[in-house]
């Protein structure tokens, strides 16, 4: 059974299968009266309401289920739980806090597992990146894009994108914010590598895409003051995407923090297209979910 | 881009549109495939269910979303959120603490946005009591309706929509609790009158329409004792509706406190047409979906 | 008006008719276009997602209520509540603490009133239990089901379905813990009997189908201790099951607390039925609720 927690799981052939499904709005109606559990440890605009109209879409039922009601491992075991919602369900997706909850999930091996976001990575977000990409630059292969921010999990599903796709990918953050040495190792196994930078100016140099993520993303609220002072300098502003050039789009995987790691004028300017990325969400969601029924069927 | 957050923005002629398409219940499959973001600061049963079953009866998903899980102004800005949902949804309905918020979501103009309630208006419930008065007296115009209790923002919307259909509207209402100037202007903008009365017998005498609504309603439980001793003498009894006449009906936009602002045999009698009204909820919110859609395509 | 608040309120032909409905997977679209209101005072994973699927397999909306949204008693009264909600929805459904209250839902009489789960019962558990007992011992009449645990709602729900269904029915509890004198009346007035023994492997001796409950379900969280130690010795281990033999098989309504009221191999193991009684809570619901359309057209 295929699951999807990370894109390392896709082979470069796969990815574009999902990304040539994505464009599609009327596929055929794979999940007509089935559902799909959709459970969330942490809070979630758009990758709820996008997977709920996907899932829509291809006719089936959402349920969002919040952690409470169903207290995973306290309630109940992590396993038992998706062992139950595979009773009532074709799919379960779930955002958690440890990328360890979806692994177990996936060891039940009775639906297909979705991560909608854990602490390593963040596979759906990517997905609706690269079609975005896809759409605004029309070829992907030798582009190169900047992360300017965190190694964090929304970094590292894109950087992996990237490999699979023939993209260089940059990353300009401060000392102490790099990514792990094992999610270089991840990226290196899929094919890519990362260009590391302290100067977010440098890093932009030449860029197509300049993509920056919050501070303090969630999980990581408490260190919102702190970060704010490591990550000063970082903020992508006009200067940043002058740098970059006129051609270079901005994206952003939001919510975004105005005014601290993306200035007013670049978020709403005429190379921002954080909004069409977002719809993105919604189509590429669809995308992946068609792939993982036809995958699993 | 028409959107709609209060009554005073219709024509006499499109409330009577919105009422026609409220009576049909085979409106077309106007939402079909599309989904409608429900979004409530403050708790809802008539105005959520009602909601989820027009957009189900117009072919739509609704998203019901609680305030905690976006993070109105906390985790994104009001402006973000509504650009956000209208990447997935073909509109947003909103109960709002105050009416500004409302009016910021239609700044984005991205989708129509409804007023499910702020704390200035509350057009959708004025919608189904005409409605309701419309299938109960036949005639609307010449009619008389009575509001007892406070100038709120049911009695407000009510007000406009008396106007609208050539309706007197009276208020009785103990002092302090009387509409506000810009109430006053606002209804006689839109043609019509509010005739003050302190005495609720003196108000109800010829009315075809007594209402009233809570004491402390929704934001104003803290006031609860202090305002039972202001409205005091102002509970709709036998008495009253027998000062109205066995002709006049009964409404209340509900949640009721039966004792309070009125009596278990009125709520329960022969002239209240409560639940009806209540009903009336789902049966006009159809009508209003169908005529934005139509506005706006 | 049918509604259904516990077994007794079957006749064993009804039930019959109910389990043959439970096979059905293309019953008529009874619920199309209509709406069901779902409203659960205690968290739940099973009965919530079972109860979506079910009435969204039979055309339907479900519309699931949080306690807090609607304020049971607190914003509104129960029988106020059900008035609104019946003007939306062709059904409620209500997992409730006190059985009363379901039981005051039934007296508004506007639409018919399931009970998901109540402190005295679980009647939509009994009927998910004997579809998985028809389908893994095909002739029910004759069998001989043994109870390991509490005499609690589930047990007695299960104790009348089994005696509607000529099934022999044991508990084994430590004392103290046995079924009520009402309850016992209640087992009989349904044309059952029930047999108590302290031993768990006595009880089991020749039994069709061990069944167990966690010793401290919901509402009794606090006396967890106390009860450990009062249940230690009814743990349904392999023990218990070898001294049951082979052919019996294994059930429990879960959430199961792993290594208290049943062994992982008993779970686990080649005699455990229990994920297919699970999913059975999908297809019986299914079954119930259209049982439930049509005998009140």
């Amino acid at each position: 059974m295929r699951h999807f927690l990370e894109v390392d799981e896709l082979t470069p052939e796969e990815l574009e299968v999902i990304l040539d499904k994505s464009e599609k709005k009327d596929l055929p109606r794979l999940l007509d009266g089935k559902g799909m559990a959709i459970l969330f440890e942490k809070p979630s605009t758009r990758t709820r309401n996008a997977m709920e109209m996907a899932v829509v879409q291809l006719g089936g039922h959402p349920v969002y289920i919040r952690p409470e009601e169903v207290g995973l491992d306290k309630r109940e075991s992590v396993e038992d739980i998706v062992r139950t919602l595979s009773c009532y369900h074709a799919m379960v997706g779930a955002r958690v806090y440890s990328h360890e909850t979806v692994e177990r999930m996936t060891s039940v091996d009775a639906v297909p597992i979705l991560n909608l976001l854990s602490d390593l990575a963040h596979p759906m977000q990517a997905i609706g990146d690269l079609l975005t990409m896809r759409q605004e630059l029309s070829v992907l292969e030798g582009r190169t894009v900047t992360f300017v921010g965190e190694g964090n999990n929304v970094a590292r599903s894109l950087a992996i994108a990237c490999a699979l796709s023939g993209m260089s990918f940059r990353l300009a953050s401060p000392p102490g914010f790099e990514f792990s040495p094992t999610d270089i190792d991840t990226i290196e196994k899929a094919g890519g590598a990362v260009e590391h930078f302290e100067s977010p100016t440098e890093a932009v140099d030449m860029a197509d895409v300049v993509y920056t993520d919050t501070w303090a993303s969630m999980g990581h609220e408490h260190e919102a003051e702190q970060r704010a002072v490591a990550f000063a300098g970082y903020q992508v502003d006009e200067a940043v995407m002058a740098a970059a050039g006129e051609k270079a789009i901005f994206l952003h995987c939001l919510p975004a923090k105005r005014g601290q790691e993306v200035s007013n004028p670049v978020l709403d300017g005429p190379q921002s297209r954080v909004w069409a990325q977002a719809a993105n969400r919604m189509h590429s969601a669809r995308g992946v979910l068609a792939w993982l029924c036809e995958e699993n069927s």
